[in-house]
């Protein structure tokens, strides 16, 4: 009954992002859980079972890891990026919560990633140099109404924005209504950055303005970053151009 | 003139957070830039010539590494955590757009890390886990009327907030009158960790209240992660408790 979980972040889509601490903990395991393409990135080890798991079913996976963990299994669940920033951890501490009392004194080890907006960031330059914020535009699990004014608040206050979830099959309108809101409170030359697949063969960057933000397509593999007042754009000869947010601001904004 | 320049994040202090991205640019590099404390991470190889330099140094270690790899050099500028939140990237961008056009055509890599709100928030469960800011609490680089303003905004709006660069031998009061601040826009109960040293072998954690972190001590190694109203606290037996933020939120704050 010594068991133990990991919750492991696996970075953006290739093993070059991996951690040392993730790659022992993923060797450590007797049982990996995750969603199925997260699961294939891992390296098949000998005696290893594996349990992948569907995109929606983060409740059950989490349970089901816990529950062997319990047995006294030593499991490893999966994440792709940070598994504490719009993934695993907060499940697992969610069903932990609500579970049996056994769950709370499992040997639990949440190991950190890199999460997507670091790594769409550090292929445009310095975008999150300054202060900035993290937000998921999925409207499944919070009110569309919280998610404007958290958007409101951002911009008023020159946060850089980093969009999570931007669209999906379910949720076609809302990348572009938060484009129009940001809109009424950011200057329409406000750098925009679309990072998609980062980290994977067929990862793209594109670089434009609030203005033009609507025109280029996303999905659910795209970490949009929304720039503020002081993102400064770089042009570069024969490369994409360099965007970053300076560390100091001058004076306070009007 | 095919000069290189790797800015490299270096995660928090153990080796186990280094991703193997930033191992084999670190080996690849003739020459290592960095803060004098950073470069002591990073282990000798023959061959590749180190220049230490004070923390304060910022813009002149950026030229310097640029100036090295613009004559045909590897050069890595390293940096704890991920060079792209509050450290080395920003300022090598600012350098270049200040500097000699030829800085611009440099390969230039950012390699991202774990940056130490990632680590902070894996070793307390997960408290990032839905929407997050992150701001320096320093007034060294902006005024402090714009830090009270953003976190006026971040907590009205419900983001989890982690506050970066807490407090230094020149700035005693900034982080008192935070937390004073944030106290008359959230409630006293809300969860507030203290991290400090995380990833390293005196690293510590201390989960209290917002009410009662201004009895907390804090110096430039800690990371605050201050909760939201929907940041909740999961007592463990023998273990410091579980924080973590549920990924959704049922109906719009009042």
């Amino acid at each position: 009954m010594s068991g133990r979980l990991f919750v492991i972040g696996l970075g953006p889509g290739d093993a070059r992002y991996l951690t040392q601490d993730a790659v022992e903990s993923l060797q450590a395991a007797d049982a990996l859980y995750g969603y199925g393409p997260y699961l294939d990135r891992v390296p098949v080890r000998d005696g290893q079972s594996r349990y992948p798991s569907d995109n929606r079913e983060e409740g059950e996976r989490a349970r089901a890891a816990l529950r062997y963990a319990a047995e006294g299994a030593c499991v490893a669940l999966v994440s792709g990026g940070d598994p504490g920033v719009f993934a695993m951890a907060a499940s697992v501490c969610e069903e932990i919560e609500a579970g049996p009392p056994a769950w709370r004194t499992l040997d639990l080890a949440i190991v950190p990633g890199i999460t997507a907006m670091l790594a769409a960031a550090a292929s445009a330059g310095a975008p999150l140099g300054h202060d900035f914020c993290a937000l998921s535009l999925s409207d499944n699990l919070k009110p569309w109404e919280l998610i404007e004014r958290r958007l409101d608040a951002a911009a008023e206050a020159g946060f850089v924005i980093a969009l999570y979830n931007p669209v999906s099959k379910a949720r076609p309108w809302q990348l572009s209504h938060a484009f129009a809101l940001l809109g009424r409170k950011l200057p329409a030359t406000v750098p925009v950055i679309f990072s998609r697949a980062v980290g994977r063969p067929d990862e793209s960057l594109t670089v434009t303005t609030l203005q033009a933000a609507g025109e280029v397509g996303a999905n659910m593999a795209t970490l949009i970053i929304v720039g503020s007042a002081e993102t400064r754009v770089v042009p570069r000869e024969g490369k994409t151009p360099l965007v970053y947010t300076p560390r100091g601001v001058a004076k306070v904004m009007a």
